[in-house]
């Protein structure tokens, strides 16, 4: 899979004259956004089907600031998968540099309720696993 | 009316150690939502009706910066009413400065076409029309 | 203490009509802002000595979501605490309902290093300790 | 010039479905950021001399709504140019249909003090006056 990479904005940047801490978790959502998108699995693809997929927890690590115009390299994988849940694994470059390590938990729900991943969209299901 | 009141958070805030430009949009929303709640019309009994009430232009207009913790009261006001659209006016002050002037222009549509207020809302109709 | 009260924007919500996940981390802060106030120790005060608090590291567990106007409630605690690191630990709620559930570390920094907080800001240190 | 492209995250979207309005004021400033680096005179080289540029008004006009994965295509020109003053305008597109048109002015500021573009940043001025 590629990299996907943001550049950091100047709004995004705060009074420290640093990316804010709270954007970090935006750019997982759009690292994960391309990465399902290369899987074949677009956000808009999975949603036009009725069903949605909550973030369950997020845990982000800063290990070094980053402020306006550095480009972040964002690495995503999988970690953890099962019926219910599954895990995206992030690290954040820039250069050489590890600037933020993260994760994330998700599960899909449909009419407000929790679905099995593998049986709902066993095709998804399956390419996530490919990805382990 | 009574004006609304916001309190600048420490995110809201960029580079510069002021409050981000773009923020004044938000904070209008805020004192619109406000202001249309206190006529009795809240933004969410309006689109639990079907129907949705997009901006058709903002203006604003930056007169003094302000920074983490300020409080910005927002005077809102109507200005032009007509069948198809209203506009808001905005005074923004610290204490006795006026740190933002402002103005929002809106319609309402449902299934996605425009529709006339005064036919489709006439209670809020009136009730903007009585605050001119 | 008391609790943050945080009531949500329309623009903090997001296409599947709930509080977009990233709204929480700012959530965190104003509410650590406000407990700092209370304990008498404000971000500003701290900032004008010339040393900042980056956020080491997040974590969210996102309980059940929250949506437009919804009014969280935002109880705040101290965890662990050592000479260079404290931890805050944030329960989120809306009615009697536990929306989230948070923890965030933190660290001081001058010139751009690390530095005690029981040397560099020990009254801070005190009062930290104090509500253990 | 080239066109800068801003590619609709999900995260910007808001209840509607819909791209925030608040957030054009944004892509404006991510468009004028590349506009001022396609003509060699980049924010942070001009903050780097202890200049910054404050925006003293920004309009922005709504023609059509876009949404996550739009790429909006952003055509940035000068506007009027005066000794203090300096105006932006901009169209935005997606594919041939024209979203937003927008305009924003700015000033540039010293020790807080309004400063003469002419005088403080000849090359600048010189700059943006050969694109009008």
């Amino acid at each position: 899979m590629n990299t996907y990479k943001h550049e950091v904005k100047y709004y995004e940047c705060d009074r420290m004259g640093v990316t804010h801490h709270s954007n970090y978790v935006r750019f997982m959502e759009e690292a994960r956004v391309d990465y399902l998108d290369q899987l074949g699995f677009g956000f808009e693809k999975i949603e036009a089907e009725g069903v949605f997929s909550p973030v369950v927890s997020v845990q982000c690590n800063y290990k070094s600031p980053t402020t306006f115009k550095d480009v972040i390299d964002i690495q995503v994988a999988i970690g953890k998968v099962s019926e219910m849940k599954f895990e995206f694994l992030y690290e954040m470059r820039v250069g050489n540099k590890t600037v933020c390590t993260a994760e994330s938990l998700h599960c899909f729900i449909e009419n407000g309720r929790p679905v099995a991943i593998s049986k709902r969209l066993p095709e998804l299901f399956k390419a996530i696993q490919s990805q382990q």
